[in-house]
């Protein structure tokens, strides 16, 4: 089958790649839709210390076998990407999505959705509505992880939420936000982009006024060196949601997080179920951030054109 | 009177310093005892970029005057720090020891306790039990420090906590949370520091086992460097609590705190009621970390001694 395929920090786009073959607990998909992700391009460039194998994990797909659980056949699903083994230490602590043995598809030790075959264990699969087209459908991993940074907000802040960053994920938090009846200001650098949120109703600005003061941030910028900027207008005992993952080390003045008592809080994977719920009920709808769409025989010139400045999400079909 | 006052970085002990005068709505205050801090020293080595005035924050004391409200006169109290307008925008949000406009007693634009007499806002005055010895009381600022630590532990996090550094700060909050009920691990380099924390039921080692992972960590290592040592304990979903404020600015890895989903909190003052509740009972005994006691006439001895590796509180009596 076709498959893109990551080895020594090498994109190949291989014709010959072997179909997988799903062992019970396990579902063979047919990829219908992939999306290309920020990590995606940090793994080509060599984060996490070299992955090898197929690359994606942003997907809609079609069920075509599920040994056992037959139930699964024919159903259109998207999926959470880390594995988990529900017998080490994290997983019976309930933290399942860090398992300690974990695989995560298309990032860690399991091959991944830019392919027109892939497995996933069933556990991890969500069926789609039908009334949801596999272009709203195959952000439902971005929402979730938008999602996240929603799940971390403390129940006693305010709502005085700024999101720093108008690129795929700051769009999406923004929209997650204001599908769920936050008022958030997002902060960015490019109209084409800004305007993307702003005819969903997000509030956005190009440059904050001195003395803004916000009870909840965000960290979609991807550059570490925003951080301090972004602390400056955090009101003390404030909460800076991270969700930018960088292979470099940030410089950070921690005399300010003690002394204005700021909570620093790092977000990742994020909840399917309240992500597939607003894109179904159309509270958010992604499909203006699609930048473009690929076939997967193209899947290099899809990367180089997710690369560009000013690309959104960039999707492949196998 | 005597006053050990700061100026342009240059320690004075004046002989001439004058006595303060009350306007209504503060409290004359003759210094029974004071403690020396780390800020102190920090504050001398530059830090917040030169602070002018009489240094020392850590006190008990006896009212002489107090304009209007009579009722304190006679009585011994200890006080909090930090004064509030009671008009800013922080305060009015309830975050008071934030106030836009604040002085810090000792630290930022107010005379502290390193003198014969101080002044305070009658406000940040709290009646100390008779029982309770000055050699006690005078740790009430350093405990209620430790007890912000407890207020900033989640609901939601199991027991596993772990506490890095020996020095005051570090002990005192191990001895904080062992007094609340909580089983702490002390982490240190001293011996004789780790016996005085075992003493009151501390559980201490010079070296975690390699594989320990904790719910909580509280960093009271004075040291940005140790920062990546201690995520390296922290389990996913873990809280770092951030006691250690120094001038310098820290290198995180920023991607750990996302990838795990980390929760940093920065901790500065504490709660005055539950510190002296818990010293007034003799659930904490600070005692112990007392390692000497100078008159403030020798305020530069005790300085010396103050900074020496291995002191622990010094203390200064008028």
């Amino acid at each position: 089958m076709l498959a893109l395929n990551l080895h020594n920090d090498q994109l190949d786009l291989r014709f010959d790649f072997p179909t997988p073959v799903p062992v019970p607990g396990e579902a063979l998909l047919r990829v219908r839709l992939a999306g290309i992700c920020g990590t995606d391009m940090a793994l080509i460039q060599g984060y996490k210390g070299g992955y090898s194998g197929v690359l994606g994990h942003e997907y809609v797909a079609e069920v075509v076998q599920a040994p056992g659980r037959e139930e699964w056949v024919g159903r259109r699903v998207v999926g959470e990407i880390n594995t988990s083994c529900g017998q080490c230490d994290h997983c019976r602590r309930g933290l399942v999505t860090h398992c300690q043995r974990r695989r995560v598809l298309g990032i860690l030790n399991w091959d991944g959705a830019f392919a027109e075959y892939m497995l996933s264990p069933t556990t991890l699969l969500h069926a789609v509505p039908d009334h949801v087209p596999d272009e709203v459908a195959v952000f439902t991993e971005p929402v979730a992880a938008a999602y996240a940074a929603l799940r971390d907000i403390p129940p006693d802040a305010g709502e005085r939420i700024v999101v720093f960053g108008d690129g795929r994920l700051g769009l999406v938090i923004a929209l997650a936000f204001v599908a769920e009846g936050y008022d958030p200001v997002l902060v960015g650098r490019h109209v084409p982009k800004l305007e993307i949120a702003s005819r969903q109703g997000v509030r956005t600005t190009m440059e904050l006024p001195a003395g803004a003061e916000f009870d909840v941030a965000v960290d979609a910028t991807g550059r570490v060196e925003a951080l301090s900027v972004i602390l400056d207008y955090l009101r003390p005992r404030g909460t800076l949601i991270l969700k930018t993952t960088t292979a470099q080390p940030g410089v950070l003045d921690l005399s300010r997080i003690v002394v204005n008592e700021l909570r620093v809080i790092g977000s990742r994977c994020g909840p399917f179920p309240r992500a597939l719920a607003a894109l179904s009920t159309g509270r958010l709808d992604p499909r203006p951030l699609i930048s473009a769409t690929y076939s997967l025989s193209n899947a290099l010139q899809a990367f180089a054109h997710a690369m560009q400045p000013g690309a959104l999400k960039v999707l492949l079909r196998p």
